[in-house]
C-alpha cells in the first residue's frame, strides 16, 4: 500500500530559498512530502518519469515552482491528473509576471491551481495542500482551522502591539 | 451525516453564462453542487451565513467567479478552510487582468486555487474540483484520468480531421 | 453623543512605516483618529465587529491599507456605507499594480475611493479624509485651504532655491 | 446662503453616455447637481472659472470624468479643495488603462477620490458622492442605507431566479 | 536518407486560421511540410512520440503555435534541438500577450525563436524557417531575398496608389 | 523685442538630477534657457502666470517634467500654443508607466511632444528643443548634425574599444 | 530656394485612414506636405533615399506613423536631424501599446517627439507641427492661436448643449 | 570562399557585461564570431555597411542586442535576409518590457527570432545560432545535442544536492 505524500518540483535550486516555505508549511501540517529539482525543459524525461513514478507511489498533489515562462507546472498537469499547484516565481526581470501568466492561463482540462508570485504564494502553495488532502482527512482539515485560527491571533496580536505603540 | 458537495458561487448573475461551463463540467463528473449569485460587497452577511453553513453542511470545495476587483473567492477564503477555486471573469473593460490579480495575489494563509481568465478556467474550475475531490475517492480519480482521455482523443480526432484536409 | 472620527485599517503591521504619513497627515489637521491592524482574510469576523462598532461610535471616514490582492477596503466598504478611502501598498513583486486593481475597480454601489500607491497615496488618504469631514465643518475645510497655501508656498521655496542655484 | 450641490464636470460630450448614470444616481438621492461640458486643456480657463464659482455657490464635491490622459479631475483637484471624485473613462485604444493611472497617481497633498474605469465607476461616483455628503446629514446617510439594503435584495433575487433555474 | 521538411505543430484546430497563413508561406517557397494538431497538455505523449519521430526523419525546423499559456514551443524545444519558432495566438482574453510571455522569456539553453503575435508572426515563421533552411541552402537563400525584393516592390505600388491618390 | 528661450519646468525639485541632464544639453547648443519648479496641483496660479509671461517674453519652446500622474506637460499646453515637450519621469512605483500614459495620450488638439522616461528623455527634451529651434536658425541646425556626428563617432570609438578587447 | 514642407510617412496604406486626420489638420493650417508610403524594414533604402532627398529639399518636419514594433519615426530620426514626430497605430493585438513603446523609448540623442495612439495622436502631430513650424513664422503661430480658440468655443458649445438637454 | 560566422552587434557598449555569455556561448560551440558595437539610430550608415558587408564575408545568422525602443535587431533584419536574432536588454525603466515588444512584433516579412529579455535571453541567443547553424551542419548539431545532455547532467546534479540536503 501506498503512504500519500506531496511532491515539491522546482525548476532551478535557485528557486529553493523561496520554496523552503513551502517546505516548512508542509513539515508544520506533518504532511509527508518529497522535494526535486527538475526542469520542464532541460529534464523532461527524468520529470516524466518521477511524475508518473511519485503517482504510483502514492503522491496526491503536486506543487511546482518555476519562474520566466513558467512551464513546470503546466508540464507536470499533463502528465498527472493529480491536482498540481503552480507557484510563480520572481526571479527574472518582469518580476514573475511572465511567470505567473505561463502558469495560470492553462487551456481547459488541464487545469493549475495557481496561487501568488513568490513567497506568499510558497507559503499558500504548502496550505493549500493541506486543505486539498484535508478533504479525505478530517483530522487534517481540524489542523488547518487551528492553523486559521492562530494566524488570527497573530494579526490580534499585531494590533495589540499597534495599540500599545499609539497609546504611548 | 453530510453529503460532500461543490458550492459554485457568483458575484453576479451576468456571470451565469460563463460559469454554466463549470456546472456542466461538475454534471458530467456526476459531482453533487450547489450555484448562488451572492456578492462579497452587496450581501457579505449572506455570503457568510451561506459559506458557514454549506461548510457545515459538507460542501468540501468551493468555487468562485467575480469580475473587476474579483473578492469574492478572497472573502470565501478568509470564512471557510476548505478549497477555494478562483475564476477571473472578463466582463470589464480591463479583461479580466484586474480580476486575476485581485483573485490570485493572495496573502501567505489563505490561499486561492486560481485558474484562467473566462471560459477556460471556468471548464477547469470544475475539473480541479473533480481532481481535489479524487484525492479522497478512487472512483472519481479514475473519472478523471478517462475524461483526460478523451480529451486526448478529441485532440487526436482534430489532428486526423487536420491530415485529411491537407491530403485533399 | 459620539465624537466624529477616522478609523486607518492596516491589513498587516507591515504598512505601517507608510502609513504612519497618513496618522501624521490626520494630526496635522487635528483630526481624532483609531488605527488597527486587522486583515479581510484572517481575521474577517474581527474586521466587520471593528468596522460596525466604530461606525456606531461615530467613525465618519474608514481608510484602508493593502497590499497584493488587497480586499481590506472592499470588504470595509462592503460592511459601512461611510465613505471608505483605499490605498494600495507597494510592498510585492508587481509594486502595487495588484493593490491598485484590487482596490479601485470596485463594482457599481460599493465604492473605494482610491488614492495613489504607496507614500503619496498615504499622504493623500489623510488629506482626502479632512476634505470630507470638510464639507460639514467650515473650520476644516479653512484649515484645509491653509495647508493647501503652505504646500503652494513650499513649491515656491524650492523655486526659489533653483533660481538661487542656477544663477550662482 | 448657498445650496449645497454636487458638480459633474465632463472632458467631452462623448462621456455623456457613460456619466449618465452619475447623474442618475444623484437624482435617485435627490441631490442637486450641475453637470458641465469643459476640458482641463481646451478650455482651462472656463474649468478654472467654473470651478471657483461652483465652489463659491455651495459645491461640496466634484466629479469629474475623462479618458486618455484624464487630467480633468486633477485640474480640478488642484483648484479646489473640496472633495473631487475622478471617474477614468475607458474610450481609447488602451481601454481606460491610461485615463486610471492619470487620474489616481496624484501627488502627495492634491488627491482624487479614484473610482473604477467605466460604467462601474460613474455609478460610483454618484454614490461616493451621496456618502461624503451623508457625513453631514443623517438624512443622506440613512438613504445610502436604504439603497445598499435595496442593492443587496436585488443580489438576492437574481439568486432567487438561478435556484428556480436551477431546480427545473 | 530523409527529406528536409518543416514541421508545423498547433496546440488546437482553432489555431488554423492564423497559421493557413505559415503553411502558405512554406509553400511559396516550396519547402516540404508537415502540420499537426497536437497538445503539450492533453498529448504530451503524442507531441513527444511526433517530434522525435520527425526529427529522425529529416525535420529540421519546429513551427508551433498556441494561445493562452503557450507551452507548446517550449515543450518542443525541451525534446529537440533544431530551431523552433514559436507563434504567439492572440485567442484568449489577454490578447495574446500571455501567449507571448509563455514563448519568449524560455531559460538558458533552451531557446524558442519567437516571432509576433498572430497573424504578422504566423507569416514571419514560415519567413524564418526559410531563411534557417536558406543558411545550407543558396538557392533557398536567394528565394528569400527574392521574396523581400517583391515585397519592396508592393510597398512601392502602394506609395504610387498614395501618390495617385494625393494628385488628384 | 524678446530674445527667444526654452523653459524648463519641473512638478519637484527632486525632478532636478534627471532634468540637470535637458539643461546640460540646452548649455552645449548655447540655446538660453529658464529652468523653473512649479506644480500643475499646488501652484497652478503661478504656474500658469509663468507660461503666460514667459510666451509673451519670447519662450518659444516648454519642456516640461513630472512623474505619477504627470499632469504638468498637458497642463501647460493648455496655456500656451508653443511646443510643448514632457519628459515622463520615473519616481514611484509603477516606474515612469503612469507619468508616460498622463504625458502621452493627450486629446486632440492640445498635442505634448513626449519623449523617453527618464534619463534618455530628460536629454531628448533638450536636443528635441535644439531641433525645433533649428527649424528657423541654420546655425543651430547645423550645431544639431555636429553634434549627431559626434555622437556617430563615440559609438564608433566604443566600438574600437570592444575590437581593441576581443583582439587581446 | 526650397519651399518649407511636412513629410508625412506612413509603414503601410492600412495606416491611410487614420493619418487621414494628419493630412487634414496640415490642410487646415495650409501648410505644404508630401505623404509616403514606405517601409523602415521592407523597403529603408527607399526610406534614406526619400528622407535624405526631402531634407535637402525643405522638409522641416516628419511625421512617422507605424503599428507594431513601430520603428518608422526611429529609423528617419536616424537619418536626419530635423524634428520626428512619431504617430503610434493601434493596428495589432496589443492595441498600440508595443508601437507606444518602439516609437517614445528613444535612447539619448535621437528623440522622437511621440503623439498619442491612433485617431487623437493622428490629429496631434499634424498640430504639433503646425507649432514647431510656428515657432519661426508668426503667422502659423496666429493661426494656431485660432485653432485653439475654434476648439474652445467647441467645447463651449457642446456645453451650452448639454445645458440645454439638462434643462428640458 | 567565404568562412561562416556569426556577427553579434550591441547598441551600446553597456550591452557588453550581458552579450558576454552570448560570446561565451558561441566560443563553447568553437563557432567563428565577430562583436561590433553599432547604432541602428546614432550610426544607421555604419550599421548597414557592416550588415552588408559581414553578410558577403560569410556571416550566416546576426545577433542584435538593443533596450529602451530596441530597433536595432528590426534594422538589420530589414538589410539582410539571413536569420537574425534579437536579445532586448533589460536596461531602463520598464526592464525590457519596451524592448521585448520593440524586437518580437515585427510586421509580416520581415522575422526577428526574439529570445528572453536578459541573460537568459543572451544565453539563449548564441544557443539557437548553434542550433540555427547545425541545420546544415551534423558535426555542430551534434555538439548541440550533446551541451543539452550536459545541462540535463548539471539540473540531475542540483537535483541529487538537494536529495542530499534533504536526507540531512
Amino acid at each position: 500500500m501506498t503512504t500519500p505524500f506531496v511532491a515539491v518540483l522546482m525548476g532551478s535550486d535557485s528557486d529553493l530559498p523561496i520554496m523552503q516555505t513551502t517546505l516548512d508549511t508542509l513539515k508544520s501540517f506533518e504532511i509527508p512530502f518529497e522535494a526535486k529539482v527538475t526542469s520542464a525543459h532541460r529534464t523532461p524525461a527524468a520529470t516524466h518519469a518521477y511524475v508518473t513514478d511519485a503517482e504510483a507511489r502514492g503522491c496526491k498533489v503536486f506543487i511546482c515552482a518555476a519562474g520566466l515562462a513558467a512551464h513546470l507546472a503546466g508540464a507536470v498537469a499533463g502528465i498527472t491528473t493529480r491536482p498540481v499547484i503552480g507557484v510563480p516565481i520572481d526571479n527574472g526581470p518582469l518580476q514573475g509576471h511572465d511567470a505567473l501568466l505561463s502558469t495560470v492561463m492553462m487551456p481547459g482540462g488541464v487545469p493549475v491551481a495557481t496561487v501568488a508570485i513568490g513567497k506568499a504564494g510558497a507559503k499558500n502553495a504548502g496550505y493549500l495542500a493541506a486543505q486539498i488532502l484535508g478533504v479525505g482527512s478530517d483530522a487534517l482539515a481540524e489542523q488547518v482551522k487551528l492553523e486559521r485560527a492562530k494566524s488570527a491571533e497573530a494579526v490580534q496580536a499585531k494590533d495589540a502591539a499597534l495599540q500599545a505603540k499609539l497609546a504611548q
